[in-house]
């Protein structure tokens, strides 16, 4: 029986209550976001800009998110590792461009696969990060897969 | 006290409103779609990619509601002066990439005044136009805000 | 009958308005600039470059309206944050490339409501912000409409 | 005496009357034009867009404009070299984008040196040319040089 590697995806239902989380997120903190979810492959799966949010953060969102599916770690995790002398320095110019600061969160199903990411822009990289968490912690409401 | 030109956009609510309608319309013709909103100002507004729809239309969803939005017609329209010797030939060069097919549709204000667009990506031209039709009435459904 | 959301524009008139200012204040110090002005939606509404102006500073004087409008705040007030080790470092990777330097002003109506932006380049950052100063103030003096 | 080839380059003053000239033609003929001019070196010199031209003929204006300096003749003398079979097919693809459709024309001066082109986009490629045309004209008014 021919296979290939058994994978799994993040879902559109996934995706839109990822999105539904980061957005309510967004309100309880007072702020405009932009929200983009990626799948298994680092493709857009899902996308929304609040109204009134920056038009800067949508390219910004969906980064942040193939940055963190890119590499299977918080996009924030590269920063460090990408500052002048550092080992990844210039990686951002890698991949189409990437986004190494917070606020894109890889998403890991039950057995530790990475199946997609979560990325948010729109205030300080704190408020984005806990968007981003409210996101992750929608994907891991939804069940066991 | 400086003004400008009134003008209008597509919100959120309403890109939402589109999304759904789209896809419930996919799901009435059993599609798997790619869908995407733009706003007044030819960006991202919302996206949605239903499981199993075509990865190659992710890109295509989102330049055709972009050519809708830069030229103000569908999508489609453009195409017979984009073939060889025609007037347009070429013009999908432009503007970081065009679409001249149809599948994306310009979102007009009850005072004509386009605020937006969707484009739509994952079957046929013809069904990629049907979804991208039930977006815009969804859209003229939305009310006069 | 769909509305959307109430916005405004920079005006065409504007744009000329700004461009003239900038270049008035240009000849007062003796300067030679690239000055453009983006629409609500990040597009270029209006250009000019002065005789003998440097040409490296046609994209950045246009990056750099845009910058201000994609963040709705000053260029340079993202510099501090983009530097080594800040939190935003290396964001002018994206959106195609962004300037982080003084020289980029977004317009904002009587209503705070961010229509635009201007941006200025040719000589040192405080010239290009005196020069696109020049251009808001020409703005803000072209009244409610 | 060293020198290097004497040349000659469009002013913002005449880049200033070509856009002018341009714009009027366009409310003569009841148009929305984006109206480019770049300098003998084919970059931007000027740019306007008037209030509701297409977003899409921003991109197309300079294109026109750049690649009617870049060849030295109008815009639309390459279109048929660029068809399917014939000698330059796919040209457009150089120079970051060429458009091959009426609408760009160089600037010569009375010595019959190209010291620039101007480009026009918004409606029909006949509009366009008349328009791009009454930018020559007012250029061809500003003197011997």
């Amino acid at each position: 029986m021919a296979g290939g590697t058994p994978t799994a995806d993040v879902t559109t239902e996934q995706a839109n209550a990822i999105i539904q989380a980061g957005v309510q997120k967004a309100h309880d903190l007072d702020l405009l976001m932009n929200i983009a979810v990626v799948d298994v492959g680092g493709n857009l799966k899902a996308f929304t800009r609040m109204d009134g949010a920056w038009l800067g953060s949508i390219d910004i969102a969906i980064k942040k998110a193939r940055t963190a599916r890119l590499f299977d770690m918080p996009s924030g995790d590269l920063g460090p590792m990408a500052q002048p002398g550092q080992p990844l320095y210039h990686i951002e110019f890698s991949n189409g461009g990437l986004i190494t600061f917070p606020g894109g969160i890889p998403l890991a199903n039950g057995n530790g696969q990475v199946v997609g990411a979560v990325g948010a822009s729109g205030s300080t990289v704190d408020n984005d990060q806990a968007v981003a968490r409210a996101g992750v912690s929608a994907f891991d409401a939804t069940g066991t897969q």
